[in-house]
């Protein structure tokens, strides 16, 4: 069993001091309590409603920045991955994830599907999302509007991906009264059509009048929600067998992945 | 405005002539309540729990059987879409949908993803879901599975597909409480997803032991239920505007197709 924990936080526009706080006093809490993938929110570091450019870059960590070893001091034999504002060595900024452990970051990936303004504001990645041998399993990830591309979730799913965990900022949407949010219901759709299970961390809070949807979930391979948060600030952990996702069969005669028509698309 | 109704029918297994009537009878009540696109179940005509191919074969039609005819007179100015056992003329049995206009039959589509047991009675289609220009929208057609696999329904959409219609017959799986059947929620991340409408009719009833989900839904460009009839016999009937599929931009810098990332996968 693999211990998901996703850390719905609530972190303060372009406070890099007291979000980096935040997120070492988070990934501390979710790892005393056995966490082994704690997953904190998209651009957590910095917030998100970037009136510009500017505010974005003044929030704007490289991954050498001194920031990372204190979150890797906090993560021990575990896993982080955290959503930040990326100023790269081509001095474009990036809507990056950091996949961080013991030793530093791991990884980082470049949300390649930019959502509206953003594209404003980053540079789009140029890489696929990675998919990592972990301890803890193999795990893909990607950011928010990423989720959305059945393409990009079938293709880790094909390249091995166990567990696809994104950090995301879902803006809140109307929906209808009991349904939960559509992001939600992609990511449950995206779980039993390639029998890989999700963890997406989303954030809490209202930030200059818009609000976010609280919507962070952990969703089995079966495409259930084992566990959330709703709204405000909180965390949602869950027990989830990972080896479960390297069996594509439903039955004898049903493999999700043998069963795609690769001649036709 | 179109107007879709699904109708969740008990077909009698093996019987083609009660069946036949059964069809006819939605269809006409369908079409006089003022429906313009009417659809049914997969192998409304045969029944699903073949034991073998032989029961399959035995209660399968060829696209030139006078039941079309009589379908046809009862569809008017409307469409019908109904699952068959059909019998090819190279002497294969297919699980198809047939399109029904008052002229006869406008297209048939052969199920390419077969589901279990269906694999040792059918021989999958080989052609891609038609999308069909119609006097009520663009209108793409699947079968069940089918909507299971995310590069089929992007396909179509990519094709022009305002709706998806699919003949569905979804066995009944365990699911937890309060929760809509997994197919809902992957026929609803596909409508906002695509945005494209979907209507898939499933079946009602017991067969052989086999229960069905009942899971009827029509589904708007949005991806929220817009009609489902739940368990047992009745229709699901909804209008919808087909012309809310042509544009998919969300935002002013959001658009689902145009954000695809075409260079990654």
């Amino acid at each position: 069993m693999t211990r998901i924990a996703c850390c719905q936080l609530d972190p303060v526009l372009g406070d890099l001091d007291a979000n980096s706080e935040l997120i070492g006093s988070a990934v501390a809490e979710a790892v005393r309590d056995g966490a082994d993938i704690v997953v904190l929110p998209e651009l957590a570091t910095s917030g998100y409603m970037f009136a510009d450019e500017g505010e974005a870059r003044a929030a704007a960590l490289s991954p050498s920045a001194p920031h990372f070893t204190k979150w890797a001091d906090a993560v021990g034999d575990s896993l982080a991955v955290l959503g930040f504002s990326e100023l790269g060595e081509d001095g474009n900024l990036y809507n990056s994830a950091a996949v961080i452990d013991a030793g530093g970051v791991v990884a980082i990936y470049r949300k390649t599907h930019l959502w509206d303004r953003e594209r404003l504001i980053f540079t789009p990645g140029s890489q696929r999302p990675p998919v990592l041998q972990t301890p803890h399993g193999l795990v893909a990830v990607m950011v928010c509007y990423d989720l959305e591309f059945g393409e990009l979730t079938r293709q880790v799913t094909v390249g091995g991906a166990e567990l696809i965990v994104a950090p995301v900022n879902w803006p809140l949407f109307p929906r209808p009264e009991g349904e939960r949010p559509g992001e939600v219901i992609t990511a449950m759709s995206t779980a039993r059509l390639n029998r890989v299970a999700v963890a997406a961390c989303d954030r809490a809070g209202v930030e200059r009048g818009q609000e976010w949807t609280g919507g962070t979930a952990i969703v089995d391979q079966n495409g259930w929600v084992v566990a959330s948060v709703g709204s405000g600030v909180g965390r949602a952990v869950a027990d989830v067998d990972l080896a479960l996702s390297r069996d594509k069969k439903l039955t004898e005669h049903v493999d999700l992945l043998a069963d795609r028509r690769l001649d036709l698309y």
